[in-house]
C-alpha cells in the first residue's frame, strides 16, 4: 500500500460526529470492552482475562497444539476495503486454520492488539464482533490479551491452543512417496477476491467474501486426524504451492500437481481469465485460501472416503508424491504432458 | 516518537558495506536462523518449531499460566538508544514478569516478530542472542513462532506459557485488609535509566542497565508461591503506584503508600532531584521497573522472612491495605503527615 492509499484510509476511518477514537479511551476502558463481550469462562479457566497471566487445567490425556500469527495492516490486509468484522474474524481464522492443520481441537487464544490512537472505537468494537463470533462458533475462549498503542499499522497478533490425543497428530512431515495429494473445497477465490476489492471494491462477490471471511478446515481436519486418514498435513495459508512445497519438504519427498485436477474456483478462473492471466499459476500461487493439503497413503483412501461424507466438505486429488525429490507441475494436452517446477509460495521478506 | 526521529533512527540502522538487510533474505532463511540458535528439544515437546503449530505435553499435576505481552518501537523502546541485543532481553523479560507475578515456573514461549525489512540481519540476529540467553536461563523453550513485515515499527510479541501447583497460585485479588504491603528489590532506576538514556546517552550507567535489562523477579516470585507467603501479587510493568491500584482494585480494599518507605534506587533519586522533580512521584509512577509487589497478611511476616533469606532479593514494606478503599500516599514530616491521592500508572492509550 503506497503512503497516499494510507492517507485516504485514515480520513475514511476518521469518526464521524460523535464518534470517538482509542485515543479517548484509556486501557482500563478498552479492556472493559472486551470483557463485556465474553461468555463465562469455563470450568477449566482457574484464573481469566484481567490478572497478569491466565491459569488453565489442561484437558486430561491430550497434548496442547499451541500456534501464533499476526496480520498487519498493509501487508496482510487493507483498511480500505477490509471492514473492522472482516478483519477480527481473518485474524482468527489465520489461527484456526493451524489448528485444522494439525486436527486439533480449539481451547483458547490470548489477544494481541497494537492499535492506532485513531481508530475509532466502533471500529474496534465491530473488529470485536467479528473475531468473538468465529470464537463462540468453534467453542474457543479468550483466556487473555494486551493492549498497546500504535504509532503506525493496526496489528492483531493472536495465539491459539488447542488439544489433540497423541496418537492423531497431523504433520506435514508424515508423507512417502506414492502418497496421494488432496486440497480442500477450491482454491484460487481469495485471490480473486481480493483483486476484485482492490479494483472494483465489489464486497459483495462471493470470491471477496472467500478472502474477507476465510472458514478454517476444522471439523475436516480433526476428523482426518480421528481416522488417521492422512500421512501429512499443512494449511494453505501462502497459497497452494508454497503448501506442496512445504509439506514435500518436511517430508523429504518430491511431487507431481496435476494442473487438469486442480479445484480452482469457476468465477476465480473466469476473473483471471477475462484478465489474460494463467488461471492455474494465478490460482496456486495465490495466498489466503486457508484450505487444507493432505497426503494420503494408497490404502487410506477409503478412509478418507468415510471422512469426506462426514465433514461435508469436497476434497479433489491433485497429484501425488514422488522418490525423485523435484516438485512439479504437471500440464499440457493428454499427448504433450510437460512438467514445470511448481513455483514457489509467498516470501514474506523478500 | 515523531516522524523525524524515525527517519534518522533508519538512517542510523543503514547496514554498513557488505551488511544485509531482512528485505534481502526468505522467510525461510531467517526461519533457520532461529532454529540454529535453539536448543535441542524437550522429551515433552513432541513437535517443536516449524510446523504449522507446536504440540507439547502438558506437565503432570500442574495447571498452564499463559500471558502475552508486545513491545513496540516508539511506543515500549526507542531504537536509537534500545541496542538490539535489549530490545530481545526486555520483551521476553516483560513476559517472564507477569509469570513471576503467579508465582509460576517457565516453560516455553512463542515469538511474534513484526520486522521492517530495512532492519539489519545482524541487529535480528542480536536481538535473538539477547532474548535466547534469557530464555536458557530461565530453562524456557522456544515452541513456535511467526514473522511477518512491518510497513512501519518493529513489533516484537511474545506470549509465554510456566506451571504452576493449583493451591499455589497467587493473583492480584486476594488482599485483605490490614495485609502489608511489600515491594521487591528497587523502584525509580528504569524511570530514570531511561532519561539518562534519552538525555546523555549513558548506556553503561547503573540505571540504564537496569532499563535495558530488567530481571524478572521469577525465583521469588516461586519461592512466595510454594510457601504460600502472599495473599496478593502483582508487576510493577506500569509502575508501583499503577500497581497498588490494581491490586486494591482486584481486591476490593484501598491502600496506604508511605512515601518515607519507598525503596528508591539512590542514583535514580539523585537523577530526579538534580532535575527538581519530586522524587517519590517520579519513582511511583516510572515503569518498567518489573519487581512484584505483594500483600501478606500480618501472620505471614514470618514465612515472608524466610523466602526473603532464600531468594536473596530485598523486600521492603511500604505500607497496609485498608478497609476504606481509597489509595493513598502518606508523607510529610512526623507530626504533619498528609494523605494524598496516589497518581495513576501508565494509561496506553490516553
Amino acid at each position: 500500500m503506497n503512503p497516499a492509499d494510507r492517507g485516504a484510509i485514515r480520513e475514511a476511518a476518521a469518526p464521524g460526529p460523535g464518534g470517538s477514537v482509542l485515543a479517548d479511551c484509556s486501557e482500563r476502558d478498552l479492556i472493559a470492552r472486551i470483557q463485556r463481550r465474553l461468555p463465562p469462562p469455563p470450568d477449566w479457566m482457574t484464573v481469566g482475562i484481567g490478572d497478569d497471566a491466565a491459569v488453565v487445567e489442561p484437558e486430561r490425556n491430550r497434548l496442547d497444539v499451541l500456534s501464533v500469527d499476526a496480520l498487519v495492516e498493509g501487508v496482510h490486509f487493507d483498511r480500505a476495503f477490509t471492514p473492522p468484522h472482516a478483519i477480527g474474524h481473518r485474524a482468527l481464522a489465520v489461527n484456526l486454520s493451524d489448528l485444522a492443520a494439525m486436527g486439533a481441537t480449539p481451547r483458547l487464544c490470548l489477544l494481541s492488539f497494537v492499535l492506532p490512537g485513531g481508530w475509532p472505537v466502533a471500529d474496534f468494537e465491530a473488529m470485536l464482533d467479528g473475531l468473538l463470533a468465529l470464537a463462540a462458533r468453534h467453542r474457543m475462549h479468550v483466556a487473555g490479551g494486551n493492549l498497546a498503542r500504535s504509532p503506525g499499522p493496526l496489528v492483531i497478533d493472536i495465539t491459539v491452543s488447542g488439544t489433540i490425543k497423541r496418537r492423531q497428530i497431523a504433520t506435514r512431515s508424515g508423507a512417502f512417496p506414492g502418497d496421494e495429494l488432496f486440497v480442500t473445497g477450491s482454491i484460487g477465490a481469495a485471490a480473486a477476491g481480493l483483486e476484485m476489492l482492490r479494483e472494483e471494491n465489489a464486497s459483495g462477490s462471493p470470491c471477496a467474501v472467500r478472502y474477507l471471511y476465510p472458514e478454517p478446515r476444522l471439523r475436516l481436519g480433526q476428523l482426518v486426524a480421528r481416522n488417521r486418514a492422512a500421512s501429512a498435513c499443512v494449511d494453505l495459508s501462502d497459497g497452494l504451492a508454497d503448501a506442496v512445497h512445504r509439506l514435500a519438504e518436511a517430508s523429504g519427498v518430491g511431487a507431481i500437481v496435476d494442473d487438469d485436477e486442480l479445484p480452482i474456483e469457476p468465477s476465480a478462473r473466469d476473473w483471471f481469465e477475462q484478465r489474460g492471466a494463467n488461471a492455474s499459476l494465478r490460482a496456486v500461487t495465490g495466498g489466503d485460501d486457508y484450505e487444507l493439503l493432505l497426503a494420503v497413503r494408497p490404502r487410506g483412501r477409503r478412509r478418507l472416503a468415510q471422512v469426506t461424507r462426514h465433514a461435508g466438505t469436497r476434497l479433489t486429488r491433485i497429484g501425488v508424491c514422488t522418490a525423485d525429490r523435484a516438485v512439479v507441475l504437471r500440464s499440457g494436452p493428454q499427448n504433450q504432458r510437460r512438467d514445470e517446477p511448481l513455483p514457489g509460495g509467498y516470501g514474506h521478506f523478500r
